[in-house]
């Protein structure tokens, strides 16, 4: 099955923000205005073909969500090349978030939001099987996923050879990493490379960091940091030194 | 019903980390060694009460959500009081989060865990129907809510007045605030409000903070931030200045 988008905010976003990315529009019979002729501009604007169909079917095309009486379907994700993507990145300072098998389509969803708040260029992560943005990581990102580059990659170590080419620093998160991220400015070109929830960087990848840093958290606590958290707080170290906010 | 807490993971915190939490500890009977020995070696250390049961008692208990098996009734939570709780903070740097109608449990749980990295003194939330820390907080906090103090209150601008009385300047995160949270040292006593998703804070609780702030994202982004994003780095602001890391 495609992926689709449901729920009326998140399909209105992608109605308005990203038209080329939906395939069709279904709308349940009982959907009322105003919030009806929304949807119909909406689609009238975007060129969205849209049907009108009885709410059983949206039922069974969610497979069980909620959908507030109105399914997108979305065209298969057009990929971003990495390579591509490299090419046109101007000079000076830059951020790249890059995901080390980042598990989660919630965290996925929240790093996205975050590093399109915090500036970044583009997040990077390894491919999995299901193509994204699907509709839980656009909800997450509360739209962020529509509109900042998300870029997937076979091979992270390759990724992070080829950042270094374009001279950025690689920067790892690591909670047991010796130097604090708050001990200097971080470098104007950095790509932080976050590791998967509860495993950290897998050892390949830590090894190809440049640097690896941590966040500092209060001694003898028994916390730990949620792995989007961590993200968000590496983003935004850049950030309050470069983005011009 | 009482608040039940699921999974091995959290069950095994539960015992081991706040036993006195513990009601009694329902296991499945195909629950097999060796973590079927750990949970047995976990019970009678914290003295819990245990019963073996066929799994689908479990399936009741758990209204349908997974249990891997193993689920801890838990006592009704002592509250804890915030007079007693503010007689008793020392002089000197101090962190409180004041949670203005956070209602999601979710991000409540994310909030509970980076503000116990940080370093905070508790986490001061407004009461609601559910007694705290419930399941979802608790695993969402990473067991963060078994170990920090989580206080009720009923009026967030009494309690903020409160804080103010015990020397807390009361900073109150909100978007279109002129002044950014980077333009200076956060005050070595800081009460940090945060509001509802999607809302910001309640007019009253706004008007009744010290001070305004903003975590500045990048401009002409249509982005935000997630409330427990925001919350975490406002947290880590002042835990980069005052936490003995």
């Amino acid at each position: 099955m495609s992926d689709i988008c449901r729920g009326r905010k998140p399909v209105i976003d992608l109605l308005t923000k990203s038209p080329e990315k939906c395939a069709k529009l279904f709308i349940a019979n009982n959907v009322r205005p105003p919030f009806l002729d929304e949807l119909l501009e909406a689609a009238k604007v975007s060129g969205v073909i849209y049907q009108i169909v009885d709410p059983r079917a949206l039922d069974k095309l969610s497979e069980g969500d909620k959908h507030q009486g109105v399914i997108c379907t979305l065209n298969p994700v057009k990929q971003v090349d990495l390579d591509e993507f490299l090419k046109n990145i101007p000079e000076g300072p830059a951020l790249i978030v890059v995901l080390d098998h980042l598990e989660d389509p919630h965290n996925l969803g929240a790093v996205i939001r975050s590093a399109e708040a915090g500036g970044a260029l583009c997040v990077i992560h390894a491919k999995r099987r299901a193509a994204i943005p699907n509709d839980t990581v656009i909800k997450t990102s509360a739209g962020a996923a529509l509109r900042l580059p998300v870029i997937q990659v076979v091979n992270i170590t390759r990724t992070l050879e080829a950042l270094k080419a374009k001279n950025f620093w690689t920067i790892g998160l690591d909670s047991e990493a010796k130097i604090s991220i708050w001990s200097d400015k971080l470098p104007e070109r950095t790509a932080l490379v976050i590791g998967a929830e509860g495993f950290g960087l897998s050892r390949l990848v830590s090894e190809s960091c440049d640097m690896l840093m941590k966040i500092p958290i209060k001694k003898d606590s028994a916390g730990s940091l949620n792995a989007s958290v961590a993200a968000a707080l590496g983003v935004f170290e850049w950030s309050r030194s470069y983005a011009s906010c």
